[in-house]
């Protein structure tokens, strides 16, 4: 089935403590377009781009089956621009820049081409954004995920509250859960945040794995342990392109298939985290995925005979 | 198969950002003697107590077939007691009172009737008194697990390399694995740590799970999501008595067996966090254990067909 994406496609600036990236291709879309093109093979990217933007990114996008009618190119202008610079955890970082630039105003627009699309990924943005495209959809999508952050929380909690009505899915992280929730133990936040509109809730644990819930299962995938973390910039966006794409391609949006897709977007994220910024997305083969899908199963795998 | 452990067996008194015990029956080798004892029928606990600790503490190991014969009790001086208070994540915490007592010049003596034990555990202890034990032995145990932690890689370090020397299975945190290794990957602080002597490394990331590892495989058991934590103390130890009972009683040491303890001893770590000190192994049932690790099997599992 068809996916439809909103997101940011711009350009990162990442310092880690053993290396830099320079200015690179980054961008919520551009990670959730090239992981989600492992399972989905129709798909839509709305966004904004100046004309500073890489055509070849684009072509790349492209050629992976992603309609990029909706990828907005202005002349003139510049693309979004984040530095930032992690810390010795590889986990915690501080921003060094925020260049709006483009996306100070960017209003998406749907195409018509798109508006029929079952499988709506609303990326990190301002909630009224993520709202806006839901607004232009021809009919209400099978399923909607949305990823969000502490950011719009801060800022704008209300907007926020307003779109978790309209989605099926919300993915964010153990503090934001807790913030959002208002409670420490994430079992008793996961249950007060499936009041709050999704009926599901991914909370993304980063090394530490992911939790699956809706109102009667929970589910955890394990992060698989990583001998070098290069950069994470990215992981939660290739985390959840590969949870959607799979889902859009499957059509199925069973309890059981989205441990699958939470499992698949682990192993994507996972690699992410090997070079800075998309390019493992960009190397990476079938097989390698297969292999690392393996190392998965592997690593939660064991056999217990029950006395009772 | 018999199992010997030496560790503490003492007082604690804990205060948590909502309640607090007053001084309660805690202990390394308490909580490891009462877990062990859900799967091992032969166990000896070797450890001192002063004449205040109450005898039917001890009478419970006894009737779950823990011989106290290596138990030392000192007419006229005072058990350690340890006092303890958690931070609002109920993760870290302070030391609020240590007072040896007893324990200060600890010199454990293995009756004759455990020299032959096959499995060892020793207990969080003075690594010199860790190795002592191990020099009373008869012959070399099949199996030999040691728990540790920061303040002795503080303070005596060698010594702890020394035993390190002498052992099978290591059981640390995640912080401990890195200040041991001096590497931040715990793939890295593994491969590093299982050439310091252990064969095999349970790195323990409470609320996280736990990672085995072995020279060629990685195994991962999640922590289950609890909506209340209580009171953690002792789940590490509840830990490694499931851990090592298990493989005990089973008389198995293979890979896809410990993965199986590594379950088991996460499923009694759960358990202990639900109340005070032992309470809550106290008043274990094996129809709860059951229901328990059946929670853990549905927790992780998925079922995938790779495409390759």
């Amino acid at each position: 089935m068809s996916l439809v994406t909103v997101g940011t496609v711009a350009f990162d600036a990442i310092q880690t403590p053993f290396a830099s990236s320079g200015k690179i291709v980054g961008g919520a879309a551009s990670y959730i377009g090239l992981s989600a093109s492992q399972f989905a093979k129709e798909q839509h990217i709305i966004s904004v781009i100046g004309d500073d933007f890489p055509q070849s990114f684009i072509a790349e996008l492209e050629s992976r089956g992603v309609n990029t009618e909706g990828l907005e190119c202005r002349k003139g202008e510049k693309s979004f621009f984040w530095e930032g610079k992690y810390h010795m955890d590889m986990n915690s970082r501080d921003t060094l820049t925020t260049d709006l630039n483009v996306l100070a105003d960017f209003k998406p627009v749907v195409p018509e081409s798109a508006k029929q699309s079952d499988y709506v990924m609303l990326g990190n943005l301002d909630p009224n954004v993520q709202a806006s495209v839901l607004d232009q959809m021809a009919k209400r999508p099978k399923l909607v995920v949305l990823d969000t952050m502490n950011f719009w929380m801060d800022i704008a909690l209300e907007p926020l509250k307003a779109v978790l009505q309209r989605i099926d899915v919300l993915t964010i992280n153990d503090e934001e859960a807790r913030q959002l929730s208002g409670e420490y133990s994430l079992v008793k936040a996961a249950q007060k945040i499936l009041t709050m509109g999704p009926s599901t809730l991914v909370i993304k644990k980063g090394e530490h794995g992911a939790l699956l819930f809706n109102q009667d299962e929970v589910f955890f995938a394990p992060a698989l342990p990583l001998e070098e973390v290069l950069d994470p910039t990215g992981a939660g966006d290739s985390f959840a392109g590969g949870f959607i794409g799979y889902l859009a391609h499957t059509d199925d949006t069973s309890f059981a298939n989205m441990k699958r897709a939470v499992v698949l977007g682990s192993a994507l994220a996972s690699f992410t985290c090997e070079q800075f910024g998309t390019e493992r997305l960009l190397s990476l083969t079938q097989g390698e995925l297969d292999e690392r899908i393996q190392r998965f199963v592997d690593l939660v795998d064991f056999d217990i005979v029950l006395k009772g």
